[in-house]
């Protein structure tokens, strides 16, 4: 247990200051504060002596500096137990400052406001932090208080202890301290290397705030956690059961694939990271129709995401299968009443989440890939056609959709697609040829309309043997990136066999 | 340009210092310094002033409070250009300090070093972070340098300024300052959280070093980097082409496989994250050509990983087919002479790479998933012999081995194996008898000996179909987590066949 009697107040978020105070006057902690907070805390009706009045010195540079002063941070740091420091605490006439709650310069919030790089550049709280990491430090003797949300529990520590703090709480407030500090800086030093154009500074930090922490990860015996780095950019869950490890996962892969569609068009079913289907027609019903029917059975269990408004008539067709989650663009009212019956399907609301972040982490081991986003928008100016025979609009449209869907579909992908909808997906393969065979077989077992059909491979073909299963199965126009040594070979045979044949100068990988 | 008169130096790491006080001194650059670097400074023969002497403040607290003084802040934070600043330093008779070259108290090495907690907080640098924060912030007018590697591009831009520094050069010297501050709190932070047992803390940060930057990720049009939080713990490529992105996912797959098997015993050969064929034969010859004859087609262009040291025969037969690389709990010298006849061919030592790390990170968009990793070692105990029929013993270590392999391949995995050696693996798919139908005809094309085959499934049969398709084909033994409404029939289904069918305990989803 450690007497707190005397406090070092310095708040940039002064908000439900009085409890505190109140209870700081209950043990008859003394207060030193200064500026902003220094006022406030007299405008509640409570003492406070000024920083400057303490130490002696007066705050310069506009408030640059003010705390970073010996008999502060001697006051913090000393350790009490420690007799060479009591003397210096003595004979330099200090004393112990107990509490230190400050919070810093809203920096991380001035950067989402304004792009003045002087006027962020002045949010980079100096004193603040200092004396947050020297009490943190020091939590054997001192009590650190980072946010406002500690507040009652402090206050809680205090009535409990008679105006002291355990070693148990002060380890815990040190422990979030560093958090904060950390945080912080980690928010200034990207805001640096994104100002500068840095992509890969040596030393990456990525900071994130917890959202929840999970029941267990991919299976029950592992431990997880959800983080985002924008607190703000939430999925909004407005009904069903807690979401899972996978069901984040799945609902990340199925919106990723929802944002590359056409505004306010487009349905996704996804299931185990993949999706089993996706169309992209303009009607609302027939698109979730044709996406179903794509594969009917694996979308059982599945994620559907949405990317427009729900209807009522909607509502009453996805009740009909069991789903895990449903990801909508907003969901009208009737709709809503309608999905709601099912007490456990999970309701996203996918309206106000944006998909910006260029940069994905994934590490295994101490090790960390880091990469951009595969969002290369393309259009027909990136498709080269090597073919004699030349593709219309429509399969050209059908093309584009079916190309798209590829590059989120797990390597090797193969798409066939046929009336803006997938009606076969190969997908996760080792061999090329595996997944083309998926694909056909998707479409013999399920698809029941054949309309032009169109394929797409996520990179090239290595061998005529893909593109060949393709065309007998009957595939009439194919998109692949070039770069084969069999190139010349495969283009021979998409002639003679009187197909489309069009090269994309990107591949699609996608792990 | 800003000419620099002062320099405040305070060290850690004290090393190579010589050059650059020849360099201030060239400039007439007055240096100020306390402690340890003061002592080193005149040793090398160079003036300088002591800080207490600068400041008036006598060092107290044992170091702890020295450099946390208005003179020494007030000289680094003042504007130059701003009047009301430059008033206050003139009234307190206080001096600019235009250059601050401080590295910290070495807190990571401490953590590696020692336990002892004390020890390892007393190294938790206050001063140091404070001057290097408020120089940072202070780009405009002061350079600040935080590591020694960055003294020789000081000392070619003072040479080349005739002692003064250019905006741009300070302005990315601040960028690496708080690069540096912000690494430095996520070590300190991490470590409190470990150890506290918090898992899952409401800030969380990953700090990584950057190891490569990458020619691109895993397509060529994203940009890409290789980070790794532990920098001792590094791949260590001995021959053969730069490692791509795609290299380094699939290496991690396949060491995450390699690491679960056996010490040095077992073959692993990866193609797009998944294995396509696994031995744990114990003679290495017969263990890779077990591996590679589970699915030959797609070993083209793969990667294996063999976790023992390779042989010159075997060498003579991996250089037989095109790899991308090959990862070797050490090479033989007659086989690495063999394997580097092939220019292009990535080697890897994996033997000094330890693969002990908790935590792995996912992120898309600005959401971040995080969990532990699926490292449960199973035994014969988490098995449940649900049929009539016992497995024999043979059976029982095939079973293990095939979860095993199991649980490192994307879900819905099956996995059929024999002679602990996989024949015919399912990956990758959204229904489970797709996965199983999968196995079954890799199986068939390549598989030429059948001994006994037994099957694994890394969740749950829905219904009994799948495992109906596997016992046909010829397993007589199965092993899948319980779970399903159906298991009864399953059950039922096996004991009719005179299967063995084992229940695990545990499930093994990987996406």
């Amino acid at each position: 247990m450690q007497k707190i009697k005397s406090a070092l107040i310095s708040l940039s978020d002064k908000s439900n200051l009085r409890p505190l105070l109140q209870e700081l006057k209950r043990h008859n902690i003394k207060i030193i504060s200064s500026g902003g907070t220094f006022k406030t805390i007299r405008k509640l009706g409570y003492k406070c002596l000024n920083i400057s009045d303490f130490t002696g010195f007066k705050e310069i540079l506009g408030g640059r500096v003010k705390t970073l002063h010996p008999k502060i941070h001697a006051g913090i740091l000393n350790k009490r137990s420690n007799k060479s420091h009591s003397n210096d605490i003595r004979k330099n006439n200090f004393e112990h400052i107990d509490l230190v709650v400050v919070n810093f310069y809203p920096f991380e919030k001035m950067i989402e406001q304004t792009k003045n790089h002087s006027k962020i550049i002045e949010n980079i709280d100096i004193g603040g932090p200092t004396m947050v990491r020297a009490a943190a430090k020091n939590y054997n003797d001192v009590t650190v208080i980072t946010s406002v949300d500690h507040y009652s529990e402090l206050i809680n520590e205090l009535k409990k202890n008679r105006g002291s703090t355990s070693l148990k709480f002060r380890e815990k407030m040190s422990r979030l301290a560093f958090d904060e500090t950390a945080y912080y800086d980690a928010v200034i030093s990207n805001y640096f290397n994104k100002f500068n154009n840095i992509n890969f500074p040596k030393r990456k930090i990525l900071y994130t705030n917890l959202i929840e922490s999970l029941r267990y990860g991919e299976n029950p015996h592992q431990m997880a956690a959800f983080y985002s780095q924008n607190i703000k950019n939430k999925l909004e869950q407005i009904h069903g059961k807690a979401l899972s490890y996978n069901n984040y996962s799945d609902i990340f892969a199925a919106l990723t694939i929802s944002k590359s569609l056409p505004k306010n068009t487009g349905t996704v079913i996804v299931k185990h990271g993949n999706p089993c289907g996706v169309s992209a027609l303009k009607n609302s019903l027939d698109s979730y129709k044709s996406a179903l029917s794509s594969d009917p059975i694996s979308a059982f269990g599945g994620i559907v995401s949405c990317n427009y408004k729900i209807s009522e008539k909607l509502a009453l067709m996805l009740n009909k299968i069991f789903l895990e989650v449903v990801i909508a663009n907003g969901f009208n009212k009737k709709a809503l009443k309608i999905l709601k019956l099912k007490k456990n399907l999970r309701l996203i609301d996918s309206s106000k989440i944006s998909f910006n972040e260029v940069w994905k982490f994934n590490s295994v081991n101490n090790f960390t890939l880091i990469q951009s986003e595969d969002r290369k928008i393309f259009s027909k100016k990136d498709f080269k056609i090597v073919s004699k025979k030349k593709p219309n609009r429509l399969q050209l449209d059908n093309l584009i959709f079916a190309f798209n869907v590829c590059r989120y579909t797990k390597s090797n992908a193969v798409v066939l697609a046929s009336n803006k909808s997938t009606i076969g997906i190969g997908s996760g393969q080792p061999s090329r040829l595996d997944s083309c065979e998926i694909a056909v077989d998707k479409m013999n077992k399920f698809s029941k309309t054949r309309n032009e059909i169109v394929a797409a491979s996520d990179a090239f073909f290595p061998f005529v043997d893909g593109i060949e299963k393709l065309v007998q199965s009957g595939a009439s126009a194919i998109v692949q990136p070039a770069g084969s040594i069999r190139d010349k070979e495969i283009i021979k045979f998409a002639n003679e066999t009187n197909t489309v044949l069009v090269f994309s100068e990107t591949r699609h990988f996608r792990h």
